[in-house]
């Protein structure tokens, strides 16, 4: 059974500002399903020495160790290298990776050449693990004492495809009967995390045996409860979840780990209702957001992008007057904006946001960060002021947010 | 002057599946401009003892260390404490950050309590940097031996703000006559990395004193040349850019690192033109990259999400007829589409793209990953056809970055 697993990340380009590395979320994420905990991510430059070294202090803390990166074509990829010196073996072309890179390249009318073919190199004795998305392949090496490596491509879509593929089939055999780690989630919006404490302090919350975890973000608060030892019952943890769900009224939106969008697309697909978005500011987030959810056609029907004053007038029926006298930044436009996007769409609910993100366009009475979300459904209209700090980006984000914490709450209500 | 930097990222979210580590991107790109590299993260969760130990490691390889998150209200937030028992100082609490709290929530109508107080605590002698945007300040340590450790807090706002605000100054007086790392950028796409091996190796590229560098990923591939050593000069390196644009015609999109909707959005302006957008599949995704530009305001229109089929007839005036015999993913729907958008928003180009994301609604036709990105200009319309490997994200994404390959080349032809 294995409990801690440490992830090396390997790429100058996660180090000098072009890349964000999306590994150790989406590892540590599936790691947590089958009771192991991610402990922590190295992320290092593409070099041998620092990738060898780095592999080698994360096996002298844990028993399994991912790397991720470094198994492209061109000399800056060294992780092979790395790997094959660390452990004391030779690097070996693969038939069945040459194989199959050969014949996706044929299929898509490139040719294979020295550098490509360089990435169906291996480790000695590795398993391979074929990548069907992308060209190197994963592999699964083990140490002399046992312990196991897995090698990872670093594109991120590679990465899931070799994790998913491969090595979550292999977990759940090795962790057999370990079970997901014992904890139970509140996911809050609305209240912020120092007044959750107070609740919970004001009420002599948690009762013993119960350990509090929080992680604020993304306009949200995250409440873990978990036992604190494995004598803790499950019954113990479950009174506790309901308690903690009492006090945070009403401010809990799950009590699993699910994006606000995904709670919002079940709710409305149960009803069978329909969904439009008018944004401003935003530019289509909102948009990109409800339909990363698979099966979302179901319930949303689309929307308008109405950055410019000419598209709120002319696609969702604003009135021009108001746009002038009120401008595009206020409660009217944002209530009509909602109001005519769910009526020319012909859907159940209409949200829009208008707002500044800056950075320029701001004033003293409509500063940078003044944003208006609003939601309208057949019993009318209702708009929510708000004004954000931040730079473009987090105000950007933290609208998208209001809007669907504002969709949210209409549901409910 | 400092030369090398490491990032020490705290937070259990970082390593359970809950966000994305985004400050070595932000950090590393914002060190490099001011000459010094960032040579590793270290992501570990919430322990006193592993922050300290994490930060003990860094301090002995290098000389500036940054510390993100564990500075909020929660008896997990351990950064101060563990920052205090390394350098043996004491733990106080600052004034000025906490008038500064208190004001600013009052003016947001809230109390200041235990907890919140909590935040305004700081490591005795650190210079304290203020928080505008969020609640913990962020601090500036110096060691025994002249070492320097930033602690910055964890939300990506406040980290950003705190890092522009105090730090990028602090940097560029202390590396005052430092200049940026030397290397020359050429932004590529449409080709692949072991291509671009390939037509550099069969021209003899690089010329001695040269180096290249390599990275490939969302859609793109980054060249990078740098000096193999000090005594080469710049003339050698501009030389070895021009040449290697020469050698890569036509895919290089940039010398710089910019977004491409960076540069879309430069060629749009100076010419005076506009932009509308159509998405189906990426439900609002191109809108969004479009607007995180600054002042997109000034060429971007807005668009039309036409997620469900009558939406694209509604809104887009896609024949009805087309879209039953042809099915909303095809060529004369992605060609409609976007003139359809072009038109209706009097914009002079027009953008769209339908597809099949899955994980559902594939077929052995039309399968999952089939996507059609249209463009279209006064001239006419031009739809190319692409089918993608990967889950709905990397589709969705690799869709968004065609239909902004494509009007680039539309406006550079």
């Amino acid at each position: 059974m294995i409990e801690r697993a440490e992830l090396v990340s390997t790429g100058a380009e996660l180090l000098s500002g072009r890349s964000v590395n999306t590994h150790a979320r989406l590892l540590g994420e599936r790691l947590r399903a089958v009771g192991i905990e991610l402990v922590r991510d190295t992320t290092v430059p593409d070099g041998l020495a620092v990738i060898r070294d780095a592999v080698a202090a994360a096996l002298q803390r844990v028993e399994l160790v991912f790397v991720s990166g470094g198994l492209g074509p061109t000399v800056d990829d060294l992780t092979r290298d790395a790997l094959a010196e660390l452990l004391g073996c030779g690097i070996v072309t693969d038939a069945a990776a040459l194989a199959e890179m050969t014949e996706r390249m044929e299929r898509a009318g490139r040719v294979m050449n020295a550098a490509r073919r360089r990435q169906a190199l291996v480790v000695e004795g590795a398993e391979v693990l074929l990548n069907r998305v992308g060209a190197a392949p994963g592999q699964r090496l083990t140490t002399a004492d046992g312990k196991t490596v897995f090698l990872l491509p670093g594109p991120p879509n590679e990465f899931r495809y070799i994790l998913g593929e491969y090595i979550e089939p292999w977990l759940r055999r090795e962790q057999a009967g370990a079970g997901a780690l014992r904890e139970r989630l509140l996911l809050t919006q609305g209240i912020g995390e120092s007044d959750i404490v107070q609740r919970f302090e004001l009420a002599g919350f948690p009762p013993d045996g119960v350990m509090t975890a929080y992680c604020a973000g993304a306009g949200r608060v995250e409440v873990r409860l978990e036992p604190a030892g494995p004598e803790v019952a499950d019954a113990v943890l479950d009174a506790a979840a309901e308690e903690a769900a009492r006090l945070l009224v009403p401010y809990v939106y799950a009590r699993e780990r699910v994006a606000l969008e995904d709670v919002i697309g079940r709710l409305l697909a149960e009803r069978g209702q329909t969904l439009a978005t008018a944004e401003s500011c935003t530019g289509g987030m909102i948009g990109a957001r409800l339909t990363a959810v698979p099966g979302s056609s179901v319930y949303y029907w689309g929307g308008v992008v109405a950055y410019a004053d000419a598209v709120k007038a002319a696609l969702l029926g604003v009135d021009e007057a108001v746009l002038r006298q009120e401008g595009a930044v206020s409660e009217p436009v944002a209530a009509q904006m909602a109001d005519g996007v769910r009526q020319r769409l012909g859907a159940d609910y209409g949200v829009s946001v208008t707002g500044i993100a800056g950075p320029g366009g701001g004033s003293a009475e409509k500063p940078v960060g003044l944003v208006y979300v609003g939601v309208a459904d057949a019993a009318g209209v209702q708009v929510e002021r708000f004004v954000y700090p931040g730079d473009r980006e987090s105000i950007r984000e933290a609208t998208s947010r209001a809007a669907l914490a504002l969709l949210y709450r209409r549901l409910v209500s």
